[in-house]
């Protein structure tokens, strides 16, 4: 069980990797900038996670593997889109396509594991806390990559991107709570989250919008 | 005086989420944004102070409540805008007039509710911790929001923003410390920072420039 | 040996809320936000390493001196370009020669003050803390002095950047731990950081970038 939970992370880990990887290449960042973006998109969510409930210096330090592998990630994208000369991984919306996936599927996993490390400090009967913590620590690392690449994060003009890591949250807390066991809700709980992610991107949902004339003349 | 004091704080909270959701709805986000925008603005500055002081999990998972009323304040923005087409609240410059009132007020509540914290940390001694923690509390929700926009933050390119805060929470600090009450510190603190914050808006007071030639002649 | 210790700090600070003022002269801000930008960049830093290693309040507030030297240095630029009307100090390239290089020195002395203070905190035998941590020391301000400008961070961008506090943070640590005395484990640690850093300005050296066919085509 603890081994699948790690396994988990490890995945988790590796999707949001790749996915700061992605975006770094977009953005023409040099190797370093990619590996850098890599770990802060992979690390980023669980540290906050970690400072907001008081937890120094963050796990990462001790659990060096998760650097390693977000590394090791972050590489693999380099050399996959130098050695195809950008061709078939990257032709296409191929890129787009599995930059969405690994983002949706790091974005399921981180939020359901913040929510357990919420009720694993005894926070347990403070909901609000547990949903809230679990949807930083999904939501974290991408803010951070966004901010730092100057662009308005994904998760405030994404459909339903913070949403769907709150929904997987509060889904796993909630059977927790229920009762049920932990892998089983954690199941659920990411797959909510990942399901819900990918319907709202390949649907184009959109939530609504206020009406903003002033905005709308001026464009 | 506690009623008082929480009202206050309350009313910060409004100002500040009214703030952020506005400046949702002008960025063009959908109804997700303007609460998420809300929330970070109202929660931002005393998240910030929360973790500087090193109270974790910061107090904002304890006062359930203020999440709900800076949901309940963005989601009141929302359709508010949504109801009048934008007319009326929204027209000529009554959208940028509220705004700056909004989070003029919010600006004065927090730098002073900021310093107040610094001092019931037994941090009474250290003037420029006491000041300094004002002024991050006040300005910290706006540097997320506007960050998270990816402008410049407010507190950079407005004229005595900053500088608003700071007067505000070193006359409440110094209020205190010659024995005045915390009451009448506090409303005259905050009158500070909300009266300098509107007169340098409405009368366009600037600080000095460098000079900067080379930009000068590039654009 | 503290005497001097303390003094590479200072001018760490110098250099950085130097580098700070100057960027905000550039983006053309007023005299606050030249003042604030170089006291985020000088303590921004610092104030992320305590907040990594749990030190709360961060020590920018017992140490009052570092944001008093900051204002300074950043108030000393102000004057200078409006003094000069940008001529000599701003004129061609000079500015970006200055702001290079008090870059560079700022980047080398933080990166070992950080991986000290891992090492002070009793983390030393954990090299990956250590070295992070002082990386982060080092790029910690200028990564928060780009992200407050709406500037993709140098970190990101310029040629071996954090490489060159990674490298510092590194040969300060190894030689730490083989018993070289902490004095020139730091002289050789922020050597290597500043004549990398210069060197990969000077002569443009580039890491790889992966290849962007799609991007290329759409500029």
């Amino acid at each position: 069980m603890d081994l699948l939970f790690g396994a988990t992370e490890l995945l988790g880990t590796v999707a949001f990797a790749v996915s700061g990887a992605m975006l770094a290449v977009k953005k023409r960042l040099d190797i370093f900038g990619i590996l850098f973006l890599g770990v802060v998109t992979a690390l980023g969510g669980g540290t906050i996670r970690d400072l907001l409930l008081g937890h120094t210096p963050p796990r990462m330090f001790y659990n060096v593997e998760y650097i390693l592998v977000a590394l090791l990630s972050a590489l693999t994208v380099f050399f996959a889109i130098r050695l195809t000369h950008g061709q078939g991984l990257w032709s296409g919306n191929a890129a787009d396509t599995l930059l969405t996936f690994s983002d949706a599927l790091g974005l399921g996993i981180f939020a359901v594991i913040g929510t357990q490390a919420g009720i694993a400090d005894g926070f347990g009967d403070n909901a609000v806390l547990c949903i809230f913590v679990g949807m930083v620590t999904g939501v974290g690392g991408g803010v951070l990559r966004d901010m730092m690449c100057a662009d308005i994060p994904f998760v405030l003009r994404k459909h339903i991107y913070a949403v769907a890591a709150l929904v997987g949250a509060g889904v796993y807390y909630f059977l927790c709570r229920l009762g049920v066991s932990s892998g089983i809700s954690s199941m659920l709980g990411m797959s909510c989250t990942v399901v819900l992610r990918i319907l709202a991107w390949h649907y184009r949902w959109n939530l609504p919008k206020a009406q903003n004339p002033q905005e709308t003349k001026s464009i």
